[in-house]
């Protein structure tokens, strides 16, 4: 190292950050998945790491086409994608990309009725979050991926937490309207994993099946194993390392993890499994951190932990967390393969 | 570092082996477990990293009271502990721990038949292998103790591989041996895992489900699932990580691995539990592999890839070869322990 840490990040970062703001065309990054499957808990995790003041998002749901009134009326889900305006969206994007501002539709999940649209100014990173946002009209526009894939355990338990506690609906409604999604879901939206750079899976934790009689755990309560299925970076980042301590694992000090990997397919493209579960100590994640914020100049562990709440014990990840930094790190990768491109233009 | 790789390798090496070869009492290893569960491949692997001179073994088949044609008649079981003599065991055991020489009974698995009985010195290090070798009357003498407790699905294996290919058995003759032992087993011989400094569990790879086709699979054929059940350690050696490339998992050119560490309790005390499976790159073996060598002066390559055979590729370890590493380890931090100690009085 020719320069001091501190500095070195400094210079990395405003060579990012400044190199992004000069970009034409903004990096557009689509989020799919079902309603309450935790799309935004990912995608908060990246335009947190990056910076709010190089991100727009827009929520897909401002594109349905009816309202909840109306939905009682006709019968529709949203999920049928008919049922929202995507051509209005990609019309959208492709402005944005132009470096234009448009008019964004915005549904209100209090009322159940649309507000009034809010203008939207181009950013260097674009995020489209909703149930349809890596349907095939999308796809061309779309520079990164993620398709979240929550298994039922969860699934139900984050939808009632959310919809129920957050938003004051119904329980009977609720219980009622998702059985009655669940086909379509499988119809519209599931197909929509095959194309993302990257699928989270979630289910519980699986640690805590070694845990003989439950005392004395030391796996965290809402703790999940995450499961990632990445398509493999064109031109990775400079290495970095995972250290397992040994010695912390021979003196059980070490608290419970999982990390697994392997290379695979996934409906016909080459992919890397990664399943990671448990906590993964400041020591295993520190090299990996400290470089994404030597890239993005944010501190990861204010965002991570603010975001997520998880444990006094600031040094220590769960595998949710772990799972947004390589998210952000496999995007970081595209981010800088963008701007190689550009110097080269 | 003060001094080159090679020279420190060489002065820690000549440390461990003059201290070892100054003790006037050995350490004694047992290793306990079914009849073709593979002891000895883990014994193998700790008495050729340790080095053949350092080590003396005791095959306990030796002690039957029986032998086959005497077996055929009495329809006793060698499970059974009163079908062994353990308490002339004990007294070779208590003998060669005053240094003194014994004669070793050997059982010839040929003929089924006894040979005779042989001289065996003491050496530093004495490894007791057999069915009952964690017996209680034994605990007492062991500083270090192995239970390999292989599920039934890898074991029926092996037992018919080394029974029938190897020792030329006759198949009907082991089919209705090892049903009939399965209750004995499990009254005189699996209890003894609770005492176990290190438990062995082995599995078919579970990273083979993983492949979607069976197509360009990067799994080796024989590749098993180890868990190792392990007691802390009193004091660990020096720190030592296992670094995994993060950019090679991201360009899926990472061979498949698992590594799962979880404190748990086992039979009433408190231990860790790690799981592997798969390869492992020589990038993340590599300290361990070095700080062994340093301790021990073997190099381990020659060891373990000819003891286990497994890959043309010499710098990929499967997870057998690996968990011989980990005992091996584990083994050495009571060795430096017990010579500290030594050093103190």
């Amino acid at each position: 190292m020719t320069l001091p840490h501190n500095l070195q990040s400094q210079v990395k970062c405003i060579t990012l950050r400044s190199q992004l703001a000069k970009m034409t065309s903004p990096i557009i990054i689509g989020v799919a998945g079902d309603s309450g499957s935790g799309k935004t808990t990912y995608s908060n995790g990246i335009r947190q790491l990056i910076g709010e003041d190089l991100v727009a998002t827009i929520a897909m749901d401002g594109y349905h086409k009816e309202d909840r009134e109306q939905r009682k009326i006709s019968g529709r889900l949203p999920l049928d994608p008919d049922a929202n305006h995507l051509d209005l969206l990609v019309g959208h994007l492709k402005d944005l990309k132009l470096g234009k501002t448009v008019e964004i539709p915005i549904y209100n999940h209090q009322t159940g009725k649309f507000d009034q649209a809010i203008p939207l100014e181009s950013k260097p990173i674009l995020i489209v979050e909703g149930l349809h946002a890596l349907y095939p009209e999308f796809i061309p526009l779309l520079d990164f991926s993620i398709y979240v894939d929550p298994g039922n355990d969860v699934k139900w338990k984050w939808k009632w937490e959310r919809d129920i506690i957050k938003r004051g609906h119904r329980a009977e409604t609720l219980a009622e309207e998702m059985l009655k999604r669940e086909a379509a879901y499988k119809r519209w939206l599931d197909f929509q994993k095959t194309d993302a750079t990257v699928v989270i899976k979630v289910h519980e934790s699986q640690l805590k099946n070694f845990d003989r009689f439950g005392l004395d755990s030391k796996i965290p309560e809402n703790c999940q194993k995450i499961e990632l299925i990445v398509e493999p970076a064109l031109i990775p980042l400079p290495n970095v390392t995972l250290p397992i301590d040994l010695a912390r694992v021979l003196e059980a000090k070490q608290p419970p993890f999982l990390l697994m990997a392997v290379p695979t397919t996934y409906w016909g493209r080459s992919v890397m499994r990664i399943h990671l579960d448990g906590v993964f100590s400041q020591e295993t994640i520190g090299e990996l951190e400290s470089n994404i914020v030597s890239y993005t100049g944010i501190p990861i562990q204010d965002v991570i932990h603010d975001n997520l709440n998880f444990s006094e014990e600031k040094e220590d990840f769960n595998a949710t967390q772990f799972a947004q930094l390589l998210i952000t790190w496999r995007f970081l990768e595209l981010v800088n393969y963008r701007l190689s491109q550009l110097q080269l233009s």
